[in-house]
């Protein structure tokens, strides 16, 4: 990665604008030879300038998981739009959804027949322009119902007049050490089953949607018609420690300052402290990881502990302690979290100079 | 808690105004009956409408993490703020905290002589103005210092013109089951010793001042002068768990809908899915919780998983599992993090009318 801009208030997203557009095109030229569409999931980075680096790389359209970040981005002229959530549609987020629809092609997803008959009841007329996209739990055991439950929505998706357009699913079970390839089997698996089922009792599925950057790509067009990874423009710790990122392939750091420092004693481990916590870098952890982070500048750092604004910092032994007022850059372990927690971030471009991006979709949680 | 208003979209965050108060006015007076003076910690909610209560009901001025959430108090007219942090402060940093000084009276965190002597090379003249507060650790091991290396930096600080006004400590590792008394007794015990040390090389400690919500309540004027409680306000599940706040105190919690369900099977445990998740939440869970949250309408339940925007919670075999569409509260485990995901907040009043609460400070990390 480039230089940290001189100069610059810590702690600040930065983004690596050539490290980010290699991602956007590699991904999209690896997706394309598999035969499959991209339709890339817009919550890692919520920004329009990205979103229009994706879809100039020939993405289908943009998935997103809320009506107000689909809003968002269909109020910048995004043209197609899948919320691949099951959504409970109440009146206000039907009048949010019509509107939705007079900017942009939607595809919204759903798991029941009791959410299907209230979005039929809460759209009207206008709900027979939805493709509707019924969401198959495949292992993660989140939101998602079993094939067979697939053709109950199906039939009643029918007698409500809506239209079915094809099946999703997430296979977030695919998020720990040695669980891709099953995770990647019961994602085929369990859509290929949804489809047939589907097809049997007579309905059309022109779409079949699967995970996640880590599943994407050992994914061909065998079984699936499009993929909707989202971390993969940026990377993160956690995406590096599964071996699924390339360390020189991470686009986004957060620029810290050291403002602590401890040589360590007996009792204490030598440590630094630095500027950033959670409130930049979010907390996930899960229990694989080897911290809550990564220092970009020292691999063999690990990131003992986060607060709100401080990560206190494991030094190696044999390396020299960073001195006060020393910047770093650390990676995060979930990069859509980090990125939702500031309005904008710093893009940095090779040449050194920089442009500040606006994070236009953080926090539209409805 | 009083009713969730009708028709609101979720996930929202709620404050219930009248617990909120009482949490405000509760703490104030028992802090006096202390003895001590009260200076919260406006991290957890950075919101003016609750610092203006919090000011109300005598606290002696406000706590903040950084400079940005020092300016946006000073700009809505908070006059003494306490910014208790080991600020590293660069050219740009030093421009903006003398805008601050210009508003407000400030005192500084530090745990270096490094930084001591940056500081005096930043602010210039103005660095005299500053009421220096030297950071102690006492047992936390984040950043602060020994009794007998504060006395370094006191006179480094003398040195260079700076004027030493206290002691303070963040007793973190209270944040645990049976850690608290332990806590209690070394945040008192190093502050005590600092203090004394201090006075033994010939500088004033005017200030000395103590933690946390949970080991404020245990403190007294024996050692301190003030203390700096800041989750006290809202309450979190985290604090409950601990024993530390009751359940009927909880002023904060965030409606959600539930979006999926399922009766479960011998593989898989009966659960609902709500539509809130980290990105409204927060994903904090110390390892001794029961799970990513509380579900305020029925506290026996168990969030076993989060992710971005779906929240999972394991029901109980003997209750009616809620149906699509029914909404539930949410009590986030770590409420500085929840408040720190939105701009606004829903403020209900017994009566049922609502406000809407900006909050002000969020994410201003540096």
């Amino acid at each position: 990665m480039g230089n940290i801009p001189a100069g610059i208030n810590t702690p600040e997203i930065l983004v690596d604008v050539e490290k980010l557009e290699r991602n956007v095109a590699r991904v999209a030229q690896r997706v394309a030879s598999q035969g499959l569409k991209l339709r890339p999931h817009a919550k890692t980075h919520n920004m329009v300038e990205i979103a229009e680096r994706q879809l100039a790389a020939g993405a289908a359209g943009l998935t997103v998981a809320t009506v107000g970040e689909a809003l968002s981005f269909a109020l910048h002229g995004v043209p197609k739009i899948f919320i691949a959530y099951p959504l409970w549609i109440n009146e206000s987020g039907a009048e949010r959804i019509l509107e939705l629809m007079k900017r942009a092609k939607l595809s919204l997803g759903t798991d029941s027949v009791a959410a299907v008959q209230q979005m039929a009841k809460m759209l009207g007329e206008k709900a027979r322009k939805v493709k509707l996209m019924i969401e198959i739990d495949s292992g993660h055991h989140r939101s998602g119902v079993s094939p067979a439950q697939a053709v109950e929505i199906a039939d009643a998706a029918r007698d409500a007049g809506l239209r079915v357009h094809g099946v999703f699913t997430f296979p977030g079970h695919s998020y720990a050490p040695n669980s891709i390839d099953e995770a990647v089997n019961q994602e085929h698996k369990a859509l290929a089953e949804a489809a047939c089922l589907l097809r049997e009792a007579g309905h059309q599925v022109k779409r079949i949607s699967g995970g996640s950057s880590p599943t994407a790509e050992l994914s061909d067009n065998s079984v699936l018609t499009e993929v909707r990874p989202g971390v993969y423009v940026f990377g993160d710790a956690q995406q590096f420690e599964l071996g699924r990122t390339r360390w020189e392939d991470i686009a986004l750091s957060v620029a810290t300052t050291v403002v602590s420092r401890h040589e360590g004693s007996t009792q204490i481990p030598r440590r630094i402290v630095v500027d950033a916590g959670s409130k930049v870098l979010g907390a996930d952890r899960p229990g694989w990881a080897s911290g809550y982070g990564r220092v970009l500048e020292c691999p063999q750092a690990v990131i003992t502990a986060l607060s709100e604004h401080h990560t206190t910092i494991s030094w190696p032994e044999d390396l020299v302690l960073p001195s006060h007022g020393q910047q770093l850059r650390i990676i995060p372990n979930h990069v859509c979290i980090a990125v939702n927690l500031v309005d904008s971030v710093l893009a940095v471009y090779p040449d050194d100079t920089v442009e500040r991006w606006d994070v236009n979709a953080r926090g539209l949680n409805y």
